[in-house]
This record gives structure tokens, C-alpha cells and sequence, in this order.
């Protein structure tokens, strides 16, 4: 990758015949998957999420002079030199996701289908009324219609947090406008999980046994949880944001170790991975194999895209992702733990997301003035990142509570906290960091290059991913009698 | 409505009223619908189009202004004064559309969710494995999964033309970019048709039959005729547009005709409606009733967000409703026709738009010149519409065949044929009317105001609609032995 962010639109050599080379074997794999019985759902996967990313990478290039003058454009702040590049590519990315997983819906079905319509049970009849029809197709095959409900429901809920990251880059959606739209979009899943699962009740830890019993059924509250999750999902992701490649990283990381999780029940439990996570005594196929290759599917191109987004977006970004990107992003997450019944570990790998939100979650109130970015501030003088402070100026004091726990946050390091004497003769707060994860690190570590701490950030997300996982599969099984999987 | 066209970005008491009492009254139909154990989801979805007709009018006033500084913007060219208004406001309908569809998710699968989820069936369990639960849930009740993945796949189906539309609106996609985009958005409805439906054959007239027999199996032809018609409809509406409410006007005719159809099919065959369309003698509840209340409950939102739209669109247009809304609307036709078993009805109530596509064939495929807009020019001295032209420059005379095929238009009086003597005193063409409905309704009818012109051709839209659907009932069984429903 040129050092400098480069304005062309078009590939070079080498970029095209990498993409062409991508993009001819993954049709060979498709060509080859459909001929052969080999278990095509996940090949064609791999395969399509290889021309996800081959499409991707071209039309990220492509369209960015579109972008730029459909008024798609933004000025990269921490750079010496500003200059103005595309905005909101997030979109270039769902719109290709999306496309592929429509495509790939005959593929997951084409036996389904092939065995429910052949046979001639249908062909013979006009008057085929409907219900007829169906009764004839559940006696030659049962076709999964659950399967593809849920797959749809997916769908859906993608594209209208699709849609909603793309109005919110259009047209600047307030808050209060756009904050409960996750939780809707996400109303088919939730009827899906109703009719497919049902199951509203959660383990209880050990120590608590006593006081509520091994289960806890929360009802209708289950509910309520997943939609505060699907309302989280995309939000977490866009708040964790403001530095050069850090929305696709941390998204790229934690859907590896989705994937990486989804592994763990497709393997062998004899082999290496399942067999270091404990799982070397369960049977095989695992029951819940049908759910993981389900969240596989969404996964593996989701990585596809995320890829190339973030070839573009990687320090010194030639591209912006747009809040499109980190709604979506998100709502895949959501989706893949929702359908595929492990939210609860999906949230042990946003660990470093939660936390954001919770520490954020004084200025997101208003306790604390936010000013509109909040994103690390670039030294020009040294090229360095420094946290970025909010001011408070001489009229308006934090409030006295405020104060004391900015006070507290700052004596355990969590803050800066810059104090003056005022005319009285009093100690008072006149600036403090803006609080999110990103400016943290950088009062933790001092100042560092914009790459440096895209890095690092994500180093933590993998580092805290992974001990999350291990938390999930080793030591659950000290803190619940069972494993709820 | 006053004569102006107003600049104003609220609603006026009067309609903050009118809209309100609307969205109450809905409100409380919703609420007594729940409680009482009525016909629910006919009900709550004519409850659930009033409040989307008011939803969408208050948006597309209050929006007015983002639209505008998002570049979502025109000019209304057959105007005295020429004023900027919002262009693409057919995406707020498709957003309040999608959304209110899915909140109607819940409602129309609601006793099944409690039937299938009720009973402690899936309560009591933990490590309850997917498909275990599944096997309970259908001894207690089976929930109609293929139901939901035919909504589903609606769903997706419009959501993705809907986005193509908006992209359209934002880059301007050129036409061999966007042509085949709607029939990948089919496909999730194809595979929903192949498996409940799976009927490719088609009824052959009676002249034929000695030929090709009672039925001839298509196969995967017939798919490959649904792709057209998921082509198609998007488009169709999209090139029979320019003038002030054309488009809104055409699919309201286009979804009431549809209506109609299904409420011929919907109400007892005793009632005036199917007694006029010899329908008397079938059985009740009709086989079909189910298709056409899922059609029903996609056509009525429809209405409401259209009806909404019309009043902002009709003439003096304040907004322009874009190609989100053509697409969209087309795309709602296609849905309801392909899974509702009715597309070859669908077929009959777009005559209008099948005319005007092969009438504008020479010029959507270039052997007659196309320029940029087709649409009527305004003659600002007598304040009329009169038919466009496109012109034959000196150099440029059209080829041959295309001379004799527009002079034959001409003498057909299909076309207007202005003709010069050159200099070697042979006549040629210099200009011809545009090959659009609309000229050629200028052609025939001579020079009238806008709004003149959009009624009458809506008028001939309902017409030829109900033309249509008496050839379909009363005639079809003179032409064909039996009847498809």
C-alpha cells in the first residue's frame, strides 16, 4: 500500500490481477461445488465470500469520485496535510453482502428445493391449490421452511439497519430519531427464535442456586434482553470509532472469533481446537451444528467484505466507512447470536465494546459535555494522537456529583483530568478527556502515531476475544453446574 | 390544497388534525383488534396502512428541507416559475412501508407464535437442541413457517429494489449496471414459489390445445418469466413518469384493481363483486383465500403510504417521489403477483406500462435518439403540455428501416412526423414525437394542462384495468376450458 492516500479510481495492475486471479478460482470452487456432493453449503460460502471481497475491493475503488460528489465525502482530521476523501463505503460493503447472500440462497436450498419439486408431484396439476401443493411436497421431502424463515429473517433485519446507517450518513438522524429502529428491525428474529427456540430461560451461576433455582426463566423479559442486544450491536460498534481502520478491525476481529467459536462445533471434537476448549467428550455432529453453520454463512462473507473495506480504510485511509458499516457490522453479530442461540457469548466478545459504552455513557447523557467529535486529537508538531479533552469553562463547573466522579476517575487513572486555581482560590476542574476507550488508552500509554493505536486497540479486542472464549468453555463449567449450549 | 406550491416544512393545523384523528382511530382499532378474537390481520393491517398513510405525509412534509440539503433535489420544468423542490421523497413511503410491514410480523403470526411457543412445551427445558425443540413445537401446534418465509421473501425482495432505487436516485446508475439487479432481488421469491407453488405449467387456449395439448409445462422457463416480470415491473413504472403525480396515480389504479382481485376471492361468492365476475358457483372460503389476503395485506400499506405521497405529488407537485418510489411500487406488483399464484393478472392491469415500453422500445434501445428526459415540454406562453420531440439533425437522418417505421407510425397516427424538404429536394424526417404514452396522448388529444393530462391517463389506466379483469373473469372461460385460479 502507497505510503500516501492515493485519489485514483481505478485498480492497478497487480490489484486487478490479484482480484481476477480471487475472483476465477472462487467461480472454479462454485462451478465445481455445484457438479460434486461435497457439502456445498459452506464451500459455496468460502467461494462467494471470495468474490465478496474481489467485488468489494473493486467497487470501493470504483465508485469513490460517485460518493465524493453525491456529497459522500469527509475530511480525514488526524493527517498534516487535510484533504477530503469518500465517506460512508460501509454501504458499497452491505449492498455487495447483501446481494451475495440473496444469491446464495439457492444454493443452502438447491437440494431442499430439487427434492421437494421433483418426483412430478407438482407438475401434473393446475388446480394445484395450495395447501394440496404443500401436502404433496411434505410427502417427497419436507423442505426446511423454518430454515429459510430464519435466513430471511436475517435478511431483513441486516437491511433495515442497512438502510438506517445509510439515511444516518444522508441526513444526520438525531438520537432520539434512530435509537430504538435496531430493536424493530429486529422483530422477525425475535419471532423466528420464539417459534424455533423458545427458550427464555437462563443457567444460574452456582452460588446463586440457592436463592433462584438452577433456571431462571426470564419470559417475556428474554425478550426484552435480545432487543436491548440488538439495539447494542450496532451501537457499540459505532462508538468505538474515529481512528483510521479501528471500526473494520475491531469488526473483522471479533467475527473471526465467532467463527473461530462456530469452529469449535464443526470440527471433530478430537481435533486440536474443540479438544483445547473441552469439548473432546461431546458427540459429533454436534446437535447444534445446523445453528453454527448458519452463523457461518453470515460470517464468512461478512469477512469478505470487511476485508477489503478495510484495504481502504487502513492507515492512511483513502476511504471512510460511514456509519453504514458500523450498523451493520453490529446487526450481523446480533443476528448470527440471536439465531444461532449464543448471545450471551457474543457479548463476552464485545467486552471492550461494553466497557466503551458504560465509560462513554456520562457524556452520552449529557452529565458530561460532548462535543460533537470526541475522536483522539492530532498534534500536528509531533504527528502523534493525544486524547482529546472536553472543556469546562469558567461559568459552568460539573455539577457536584460530576465532579467527584471525574475526581474518583481520575485517581484511578481512567481519566486526565486537568485542574486550576480559580479567583477564589479553589480547585477546579477546567478540562478533562473525552471519555472513550480510545482517548483511555492513549492517557494509559501517551501519545502514539495513528496506526500505533488502531493496533494496539485491536491487539486488546483479540486479547480480551480470546479470553473470553476461554472463560466460556473452561471455566464455565466452575461457575454453572451445566453448559448451556 | 392551495394553487402554489408551498415551501413550508410543517404541517398546517388542519392536517396535524386530520392526521392525528387518523392515527388515533387506528390506534385504537390495533388495540381492540388484540384484545378481541376477531379476524386480526385484515384488520390490523387496514389500522396499520392508516397510520402509515399518516406517517408518511407528516414525513414528507418535515423532511422536506434534509432532503434538500442532502442534494436530494429538481427542478420542475413544466412550471411558469421554476422552483427547486425535494426529489426522492418515494424513499421516506418505502421506509415507512418496510418498517410498518414489519411490525405487522407479530400480528399476523401471532396465535401461532403463542400456540407453538404456549403450553410449557419449551419451557421446562435447558439443553433443549434445536431441532428437538422444533419436533415439540409441531406436535403442539405447526407454525406456518412457510407463511413467514413467503412474507420474509417479500420483504427482501422489496427492501433490495427499494435500496436500488435510492442508489439510482443518489449516483445515477446506468441502465446495463441496474437492468438484472431486480431479478436477483426475485430470487428468494422464486425459491419460495418452487417449493409452495412449484405449478410451471401453463393453460393453453382452446384454439391451440389440438397443438400443444390442455397444459404446457414451461418448466424452468416459467422462472425465468417471473424474472422478466421482476424486471419488468420496476421498470415499467419508472419510464411511464414526468409529469406531476403520474407515477403515484398509476400504481394507486394499479394496487386498487389489484385489491379488487383479491377481494373477489376474499369476500362470499354470493356478494355483488364475485357474482359480477362469475364467481357465484365457487366454494367458500375460496382455496385461494390465503394468497390473497397475504396479497391484500401487502397491497393495503401500499395505499396508505402511496395516498400519502399522491397528495404531496399531485399537481402543483411540491415533491418528486424518484425512482425509489417506481421501483418500489413495481416491485410491490411483482410480490403480490408471483406469490399470490396472479402474475399473468398482473400482466392485464399493466397493459398501459407494456404499450409504453415497446412503444419507447426504439428509443430505450437506441435506434431512435434518446434524450436525457422524455418527458412533455411545457409551452409557458399558453401555460399547456405539449409532446416532446426528439430531432433528426441535417447530418443524421435516421437508417432506412427506421424511416419507414416512423413514417408508418406517423400515417398509423401513432406518432407526430415532422418532415422538411432538403436540399436536394427530398423529403426527410427532422423531428418525431417522443416514443413515450404520454406524447402520444398529446398527439391524439392535442396540448392540455398537466394536471388534465395526468387524469386522463390514469382514467385510462383504471379503464383498461377493469377492462382487463373482465377479460380475465367473464371472457376466459370462452378461450380457455378451465380456469387457473
Amino acid at each position: 500500500m502507497s505510503p500516501s492516500p492515493s485519489t485514483q479510481s481505478s485498480l492497478t495492475r497487480n490489484e486487478a490481477l490479484t482480484l481476477s486471479t480471487i475472483a476465477s478460482a472462487c467461480l472454479t470452487i462454485l462451478a465445481n461445488a455445484l457438479r460434486e456432493d461435497a457439502d456445498i453449503p459452506l464451500i459455496v460460502s468460502l467461494a462467494l465470500s471470495g468474490l465478496a471481497f474481489s467485488a468489494s475491493y473493486a467497487l470501493i475503488r470504483w465508485l469513490g469520485p460517485a460518493f465524493m460528489r453525491a456529497g459522500f465525502r469527509g475530511v480525514d482530521l488526524a493527517k498534516p496535510v487535510r484533504r477530503e476523501i469518500p465517506e460512508g463505503m460501509g454501504a458499497v460493503c452491505a449492498a455487495v453482502y447483501l446481494f451475495v447472500m440473496i444469491v446464495f440462497v439457492p444454493f443452502v436450498f438447491y437440494r431442499d428445493v430439487v427434492a421437494a419439486t421433483s418426483g412430478g408431484g407438482n407438475r401434473d396439476v393446475v388446480v394445484s391449490l395450495r395447501d394440496e401443493a404443500a401436502e404433496r411436497g411434505v410427502f417427497l421431502h419436507r423442505f426446511p421452511h423454518s430454515k429459510l424463515a430464519s435466513y430471511l429473517s436475517a435478511m431483513v433485519s441486516l437491511h433495515t439497519v442497512a438502510s438506517l446507517g445509510l439515511a444516518d450518513d444522508l441526513f444526520d438522524i438525531r438520537w432520539r430519531h434512530k435509537f430504538f429502529i435496531p430493536a424493530f428491525a429486529a422483530i422477525p428474529l425475535l419471532v423466528v427464535y420464539a417459534v424455533d427456540f423458545g427458550v427464555t430461560s437462563v443457567v444460574v451461576p452456582r452460588l446463586l442456586q440457592p436463592c433462584l433455582g438452577p433456571l431462571l426463566d426470564l419470559g417475556g423479559l428474554y425478550y426484552v434482553y435480545m432487543a436491548a442486544v440488538a439495539i447494542f450491536g450496532p451501537n457499540s460498534i459505532n462508538i468505538l470509532a474515529g481512528i483510521n481502520g479501528i471500526e473494520v478491525a475491531q469488526s473483522v476481529v471479533i467475527a473471526s472469533l465467532l467463527a473461530l467459536n462456530d469452529a469449535l462445533y464443526l470440527l471433530p471434537p478430537s481435533a486440536l481446537l474443540p479438544r483445547l476448549a473441552g469439548l473432546a467428550g461431546k458427540p459429533y455432529p454436534h446437535p447444534a451444528t445446523d445453528s453454527h453453520l448458519f452463523s457461518l454463512s453470515f460470517l464468512l462473507p461478512f469477512l469478505g467484505v470487511s476485508l477489503a473495506l478495510l484495504c481502504h480504510n487502513a492507515y492512511p485511509a483513502r476511504v471512510f466507512v460511514g456509519d453504514t458499516y458500523c450498523y451493520f457490522a453490529g446487526t450481523v453479530f446480533v443476528v448470527v447470536g440471536i439465531l444461532g442461540h449464543f448471545s450471551k457469548t457474543l457479548l463476552l466478545l464485545l467486552v471492550p465494546q461494553i466497557f466503551n459504552f458504560v465509560y462513554s455513557a456520562p457524556q452520552l447523557f449529557g452529565l458530561v459535555p460532548c462535543p460533537r467529535h470526541r475522536m483522539p486529537r492530532f498534534n500536528a508538531r509531533t504527528g502523534l494522537l493525544e486524547p482529546s479533552v472536553t472543556t469546562w469553562p469558567d461559568g459552568k463547573p460539573p455539577r457536584k456529583a460530576v465532579e467527584w466522579g471525574l475526581r474518583t476517575l481520575g485517581r484511578l487513572g481512567l481519566l486526565r483530568v486537568v485542574v486550576d486555581k480559580g479567583e477564589d482560590g479553589k480547585e477546579r476542574i477546567v478540562e478533562t478527556s473525552n471519555l472513550t476507550l480510545l482517548n483511555l488508552w492513549l492517557v494509559w500509554r501517551g501519545p502514539m502515531k495513528e496506526s500505533r493505536l488502531t493496533l494496539e486497540v485491536t491487539m486488546l479486542q483479540a486479547a480480551m476475544g480470546l479470553a473470553g472464549l476461554v472463560v466460556r468453555y473452561r471455566l464455565a463449567l466452575l461457575v454453572f453446574s451445566q453448559d448451556n449450549i
